[in-house]
């Protein structure tokens, strides 16, 4: 018996059991990883797929920085909090999801219908708002992709955000939201799965 | 030749093809749809399988209100932007995503092995700041469920804000992030796809 038969409401979804178990029923988030290596092919063919997932006015605010040198990891590790160090010093890949708090120069092209669409953010304030929220999304979006790729993600909130920006996003514009490792499973990849909560304490109706 | 085929990078994706389709290639942001119901069956089934998708020391911060009746959809309506008012007057299930600011409350039981988990977030900044991050986060699964129930979502960020947190969660400790139409997508339901933003736009490797 799958997954979800035995839910009860698996039936409602349309989309494969087998994908929904990949996704989000069997998939975990990973601590360790082999060695495997995760080739750059891999990760155009995750940002390939979620590229086309909604967003605010298209705005598509997530940047990804690959950390693929050995100098970058060697700054990276410090940065990063307590028991997140070990695993993201030995993880396949690391990949810092940031967001561009300017993502509103891209408008233009990106709602092309639109008459100056950058003038809507022209605050900083609402615009830095809607690059974070929009990012977190995207992030919702990615950490799936990896998933759909058959690998594992490891997303990490625990570093020097002011540090990583430092180092990794020069620019000023860009703020890191996330740190990922990618890769597949390895020993004692995870602990037991966490409880959720129920239906009723997440949903209501007026 | 599938969508998947065609991109030249969907052999990396072990998702099936036309999972990844339904979930992100041919699945559209809806702007009108047919008088179908939604359930709350679905949406039931949409929870029990987003609700597994990881978020930051697995807070779990989104909450969902369901506007079934006639007297609350009458409320929200006016207090959409411009042209969602007349999409949220016909969808036939909407749906407000909000933030619990106090999530917190609920850790003790979701990370059960830790002691004293809520003090983490103690500081009511950095606990809101947590709480819209993962929101966010777990909105994006939320639309991708939606999908994989089969329907089309069409999530909004145009609405009076303070109004709706008024009106939906007047215990002032939830603030509502999108509202979202969901159905089956209805005739001219969407306008052409809008461009994404290129590979070497998005990610970059150091």
């Amino acid at each position: 018996m799958s997954a979800a038969q035995d839910s009860g409401t698996g039936e409602l979804i349309t989309l494969p059991a087998e994908a929904q178990d990949q996704l989000f029923r069997e998939a975990r988030t990973a601590n360790t990883f082999t060695a495997e290596p995760v080739t750059d092919a891999q990760v155009r063919a995750i940002y390939e797929l979620v590229k086309f997932g909604p967003t605010s006015m298209n705005q598509q605010p997530l940047r990804v920085v690959l950390v693929r040198s050995q100098e970058a990891r060697d700054k990276l590790v410090p940065l990063m909090t307590g028991r997140n160090q070990e695993k993201t010093a030995k993880a396949p890949l690391v990949a810092i999801l940031g967001a561009d708090l300017d993502f509103h120069d891209e408008l233009p092209k990106l709602v092309p219908f639109m008459e100056n669409p950058r003038a809507i953010y022209e605050n900083p304030a609402v615009r830095e708002e809607s690059a974070r929220f929009n990012t977190a999304i995207q992030i919702g979006y990615f950490i799936l992709g990896v998933r759909a790729a058959g690998l594992a993600a490891g997303p990490m909130i625990g570093f020097d955000r002011a540090g990583v920006d430092k180092e990794f996003f020069a620019d000023g514009r860009h703020s890191a939201l996330c740190v990922v490792n990618i890769g597949r499973p390895g020993p004692d990849a995870w602990m037991g799965r966490l409880p959720r909560l129920a239906y009723e304490e997440v949903v209501t109706s007026v």
